[in-house]
């Protein structure tokens, strides 16, 4: 591990920098207020970070006005964390009260900020959602007098991509305990043991190594598998089988997103082979990747070599995405996406193929794009398959 | 720890069970189709598990037509996940794909399962979300010719409310699992650590004792304090302070939600007597707790004591909560909600007052709710506070 661990939290300058960019956006685009009210939209914005949103319970809403820092419309159970950022204003509500569940709170708040006719941004596009009840939403739109919603994902997206070198630094770090745990796992792991074993085996190992947490971990052992989405199950893991373990880890709320394949004693040929091609691939999609390049760009050098390699196919859909405060986030590296890579996106590489009927090999790693090319934040994976045993 | 470890996952007649009573509800609210794309209730109907759902690139799609199994419109790398259980029709779409994620072959379906003037039930009240985008879900609505959403968060609220005795054996599980190592919390911890050390030495023993992962620990020390969904911090224990951790961890997809305070070497008299008061104000409502009881009921008698006790306040809003799939669930223990408490429901109690301002005292337990009265979860709190080294 290079450089320790980096500081917790934000300086209020890059909440500043954030709100200010969004405000020359919304400015730009004729947005009068934007409301955000899902869990990385408001940490985004704000610094409010707690497990808490896993309660379903409890609706939580940020605004942006077109000048100066975020209002908090929140539960009054969030009030002292909330208290805790950068948001000087901050509303609350005694939640859970279904009956007015805050709407009545930040319809005022929406009309002061933007005004009887104004237009409030809301993210309404691809990988958003609204996290508040449906109804509830309906309520609102009717409360608010002429004032109307508008699709802000944009918004969200543009500003989201980009990540700073303090967001960085916390994904780096993520990704270098990922690396020295992988790395670790032919001293853990052997024959005999169930996936379930395994499985908890490395989770405790990389909170160990000083994850904060874990919640993203999938893998699957056999002689192969297509399920790159499953859990555990008790089968024994037996000679000759591979294994796949891929874990979004995080610390201090940004995530890492990669796998690991290897061996147990031995791989057969069809599997090494499998995997050199799609080793091959990632390569391409580095020599590639740089500020100007496109993501259906980076994709078609990826998916050129898989093609060569002999793919069956593969059902991800894509061949990496953008990370960050989630495992997965904007852009996609797709045929179609076309978004113009810049200069510190962090973005997955995530090729793969199906080498025979049932048998998937789909590699990841992490990298941030610098002026001159990728930067890994992940350690490369060795460029043939490691055995364990 | 008695029983030893529930099997994993469900029978297919368990999944038969729940949707042939959501089946009932639909017919009797004359609703012709039943939509979900949240989590749980994908999970409830079908056994669809993994933690790929962190992912918010892609959205999933269940549809309960009126008879016979459901059926998912799910992205096609969750082909072979949702192929592993009880669904029969699977129908993919290569997502991710911006311009229609599933939002065609999510309408035929429903056009086919309601029929063109048909009522679609999909949960939009509270406690509920919409997870897709909200663009998308306008043009899924303008796609329907004629048929038309309904709010039918009533449906699945009933029927999550109550569980049954094999999601009941996996909450068990959890809770022993979380007793016990709240139990060993006195050898685990110690004055000189870090909030952070403390943190995570206790997650790691939660993972070794059999936990599946504890995606919600909060927790705080100190002479007192307020906020109760604290992240940790670099602070260092010193003797005499409180210690407070509050986790839902889970097995097979069932979380505990329960807390225990400590106070290290000594408490101090106040601290000791709100210990005390909110110890029985648990006992009042365990005492009441039974069929027929409502959730209104408990929570008075549980805010009797905390009055009488000298309660300056308590910003959470509720003296408890269902508890299940999720950390919280319906119903609330609140002065309005009202609910009848039937036998099934397994619910949190969790008195709390404020005894000095900035000093907040909240206990919590986990308990079934059987004809003749409540079943403990959780290994019933000490009556006075257990003390450290």
């Amino acid at each position: 591990m290079t450089g320790g661990v980096p500081p917790r939290g934000f300086p209020d300058a890059e909440f500043d920098r954030r709100v200010t960019a969004a405000q020359v956006l919304m400015d730009e685009r004729g947005i009068d207020a934007l409301l955000v009210c899902t869990e990385p939209e408001v940490r985004y914005f704000t610094g409010f970070f707690t497990p808490f949103w896993q309660s379903p319970t409890r609706p939580w809403f940020v605004v942006v006005p077109p000048t100066g820092r975020p209002i908090a419309v929140v539960p009054g159970i969030g009030e002292e964390t909330m208290g805790e950022t950068w948001v000087e204003d901050i509303r609350t509500w005694p939640a859970p009260r279904p009956d007015d569940d805050g709407i009545t709170l930040l319809s005022q708040t929406l009309v002061e900020v933007a005004g009887r006719m104004g237009r409030i941004g809301l993210p309404m596009g691809h990988e958003t959602h609204l996290r508040m009840p449906l109804s509830d939403y309906d309520t609102l739109r009717r409360s608010l007098d002429g004032a109307a919603f508008v699709d802000a994902t944009s918004i969200v997206r543009d500003l989201r991509m980009t990540k700073s070198e303090l967001e960085i630094a916390k994904m780096r770090h993520i990704c270098e305990i990922v690396s020295c745990a992988f790395e670790g796992i032919p001293g853990l792991l052997a024959v005999g043991m169930t996936e379930r074993e395994a499985f908890a085996a490395f989770k405790v190992d990389l909170l160990r190594r000083g994850a904060d947490d874990v919640p993203y971990l999938v893998g699957a052992t056999g002689p192969g598998f297509s399920n790159v989405i499953k859990q555990p199950d008790d089968r024994v893991i037996e000679r000759g089988d591979l294994l796949m373990f891929d874990t979004g880890s995080v610390f201090d709320g940004y995530s890492s997103d990669f796998d690991r394949y290897y061996a147990f004693d031995e791989a057969d040929e069809a599997a090494r082979r499998a995997y050199e091609t799609v080793w091959e691939a990632t390569e391409a999609g580095l020599s590639v990747l740089r500020p100007g390049t496109t993501t259906s760009d980076l994709w078609a050098a990826m998916a050129e070599v898989l093609s060569q390699g002999g793919s069956l196919g593969n059902p991800v859909g894509r061949l990496g995405h953008g990370l960050g405060m989630q495992v997965t986030e904007w852009p996609s590296n797709s045929q179609d996406d076309g978004t113009v890579i810049t200069d510190g996106m962090v973005l997955t590489l995530e090729p793969g193929l199906t080498w025979e009927p049932g048998k998937m090999m789909l590699h990841e790693e992490n990298v941030v794009v610098r002026a001159d090319g990728p930067e890994l934040l992940s350690r490369r994976a060795p460029a043939e398959i490691p055995i364990i045993g």
